[in-house]
């Protein structure tokens, strides 16, 4: 069964508001077995409202819009679908008991316009909504559903869950959608094509691959549809096993877990604690793993270096090394993770010097030159990198390769 | 001008990726006078991406579209719109040329598939992508325009800035809509609102307001349309000067800069050097600080002081303090301000210690508690501060308010 979101609000279309709301609706109706064709954004007016429903009318059967219900004056998505399924407005008292109860508990006054909450179109089943004034409505019409809900988030959410999927999988007999996402660090996307392309040749037809990447990571996500549940889950495991003769050191984890919380648990579970030494990434090493909750087990503290006196000082690197090789050298960043690894007492660090730019670049060490270091049990080894120009990216994306070392180092 | 976005892609209708383009999208094209009258995400589906084409150049003279554009098999948009354009393949050598470079710098081997990039179709502009392998390419046709950028979000945005709004203004008159946003921290949403309510209720009917929320930040928006540009900028202006005297400290710049970017000025102004010491925020400070460029002028380091051992070793916090207090303490944050300032040799050092969470708290400290200690030659100072239960949130709200501390503390 297909479905369609129509998100109403000029907010959205002026790219104030990030809509949120669509990408929640479309997982929960995908985890539910309906497959999403599309999602519209459309402004409070009531001819682009109605022309979006008519569309969507005619490729899916499931139509949900979000907005438009709310009390003033812009809000005009109930009065639109009155029109549209010929409704005539009839007081629905349990809505209103419940609208009175809602603003007695939050001591404010019932206004007028709240008791016009309360009017919905005769031929509608409402939904209750347990956290908001605005009733959820749902029409039928030509066996297509159709279902109105506020859209503030948490009310949206609420009805989604209580009413609306449950009712949607009573309706329709849904087949099962399943996704596989295997999370890869360290190839390029277009070297990974290569590398995976015979593996992807032979996917079976029902199972659909995409390339999702981000700056230092591919993201692979297997989908199928399928009414037999645990046969499709079982060929997609089949895929993942087969997967990793082709990548084997690439892939970090499944189902968008971080690189940060996938090295963690892999710290964990050795028992290993760790430090970073962080020039070029200023302490992003740092922060990604800390906003693990439970990353104090593992992590013990940074000494991030962004001076020469920084580094001598605190992590004791040879002031005579840092003269002749330049702070951005195999020989600096290997003293960092060393010096790091022995005065924060840990059993691994890792460490960063390099050239973020946009500016500090040169012939010789252009922006985007990174070189990492790890300091571990059997020593210390250092590895050179060339990013782009992008700050924000070479800083994100040598942090992303120095976890990614680290966590083959510790495999 | 009315524009369309059109966002291809299935991970954004399972609601794996939310749809943060198209809200950039329509941003940029609102500030330069065009009107966005829909968005509509579709698959990766050859029919869908067709069919939403014609529908959206039947309501409008622009249409965006993203993504697709990658080297792997799932991307499927090119070989679309010249279908759709009755397009041949020519072999573009400039982006060839673009596409070696790129890679030669990043040391990957070029591929067939990379090869295959530079292929685009006859009759379009194609607009360079100094960030990456898949050009943007310009249509026209029956006077409109159509737009295809690659999806992947920093890709598109320096294509939109450098390419296809300067185009898109040239090509089309457009009527200029003025945004100014002010940026203010360290005063909530509703108390904000009450502060400046006589200012907002005198504000001219031709000028909107819209209150912006972030954690840590309330961005107030100014909008204005006009045909005259040179008076609503000053009519804006002015009103900026007015708000000026209901919050007087609240205001740390203005169009979206950053408090770290905002710091960074008043510390290059000031020729004042700073470091950090971090417990609960884990590196954040030190990363929000080194991601602005030219940052190594002011910053010197930071030392993440998770373990106890690490405050006390690295430091000098006295071992008896944390003892007697506990790490999350008055005594234990100041400490840390001082020994940063000291060991670093800076003017000024910022320190926090707190329960970000989700785990860790107590009745006397639950999570969210938080210190945050500012060491500088009028000597340290800490305060306390109770900030939510979510991990992410509270190490963003802790290091932004230590930002604004200290923005006070140096103004």
């Amino acid at each position: 069964m297909n479905a369609e979101i129509i998100s109403i609000g000029d907010e959205l279309l002026i790219g104030q508001v990030v809509n949120t709301n669509a990408s929640w609706m479309a997982a929960a109706l995908n985890s539910a077995g309906i497959n999403v064709l599309r999602i519209s954004v459309v402004p409070d007016d009531a001819g682009q409202i109605k022309a979006s429903i008519n569309e969507a009318a005619t490729r899916a059967g499931i139509i949900l819009l979000t907005g438009g219900l709310g009390p003033t004056k812009d809000d005009i998505t109930k009065k639109v679908l009155m029109d549209f399924f010929g409704s005539k407005p009839i007081f629905h008292e349990p809505t209103f008991n419940h609208i009175k109860k809602l603003f007695a508990a939050s001591h404010y006054p019932l206004s007028e316009v709240n008791r016009q909450q309360a009017e919905i179109p005769d031929n509608c089943i409402p939904l209750p909504n347990r956290v908001g004034t605005a009733v959820g409505m749902w029409f039928e019409k030509n066996d297509k559903v159709f279902v109105s809900m506020p859209g503030v988030p948490f009310e949206m959410k609420t009805l989604m869950k209580e009413q609306v999927v449950p009712r949607l999988k009573k309706k329709f007999k849904t087949s099962y959608i399943v996704h596989k996402t295997i999370m890869t660090s360290g190839i390029g996307e277009s070297l990974l094509a290569e590398k995976i392309k015979e593996w992807e040749d032979k996917l079976p037809p029902a199972i659909k691959l995409a390339y999702l990447p981000q700056p230092g990571i591919v993201r692979l996500r297997l989908s199928a549809s399928s009414r037999d549940k645990e046969k499709i889950e079982a060929q997609i495991e089949h895929q993942c096993e087969l997967l990793k003769n082709y990548v084997p050191k690439a892939i970090f984890g499944y189902d968008d877990i971080s690189m940060e919380e996938s090295l963690g648990n892999l710290l964990k579970e050795k028992n290993r604690t760790i430090s970073t030494a962080e020039s070029c990434t200023g302490g992003y090493i740092a922060h990604l793993l800390t906003s693990i909750a439970g990353s104090s087990g593992y992590f013990k503290g940074s000494i991030v270096s962004y001076s020469n006196r920084v580094k001598i000082e605190q992590l004791g690197v040879a002031k005579a090394e840092i003269d002749m090789y330049g702070a951005v050298s195999r020989q600096v960043v290997e003293q960092m993770a060393l010096g790091a690894k022995k005065r924060l007492k840990t059993d691994y660090a890792i460490s960063t010097s390099g050239i973020a730019g946009p500016d500090g670049g040169s012939e010789e060490k252009p922006v985007g030159t990174v070189w990492i270091g790890i300091a571990g049990p059997n020593g210390v080894k250092a590895k050179l990198f060339h990013f782009g120009e992008h700050r924000g990216r070479n800083i994100r994306r040598s942090a992303l390769m120095a976890l990614n070392i680290l966590r083959l180092e510790i495999q």
